[in-house]
């Protein structure tokens, strides 16, 4: 994608994501991105559901990868955590 | 996939989960399907992520899917539920 339309899911209720991709798709964009770790991954995909089942029924699920970050921890030593990135676009 | 190698991802803790897809594999399965919904599905990506990154490390995620479940409440009317599958096998 030319620019890059990323949404970090975090953890906000999921509508105020659901809005995020529908205003990003409505001032013209023609792919999101929603990127999430950990426990928000689920929310994510709550969140690209809810948009193509009841906002923008056109749009499609491109891709979906996953992946393992480290991070630190404050008690020392590290951790990893899974990451979701989910790309919406319209299905040609 | 010849014969259907599916894991339902739980509450469990998710060594329960990447050991019972370990042992599918080692077992002779060529691919196993990651199944979750809800709050399950970050347990669903962090089993996939742990096999593949610490236990079969040939192994590759070679699709995942989303959907949308409807479900009867208790209190009555239904409400929806997101879902994950995830397919893990051998990348040629």
């Amino acid at each position: 994608m030319s620019e890059e339309n990323v949404i970090y899911v975090g953890t906000k209720e999921v509508m105020n994501y659901v809005l995020a991709v529908t205003t990003q798709f409505n001032e013209g964009s023609e792919e999101v991105l929603l990127k999430a770790r950990g426990r928000a991954i689920n929310r994510a995909v709550d969140t690209a559901e809810i948009v193509r089942n009841r906002f923008l029924t056109d749009l499609d699920i491109l891709d979906i990868t996953t992946g393992t970050e480290e991070f630190e921890r404050e008690e020392g030593g590290t951790s990893n955590v899974s990451t979701i990135t989910i790309k919406l676009g319209k299905s040609d």
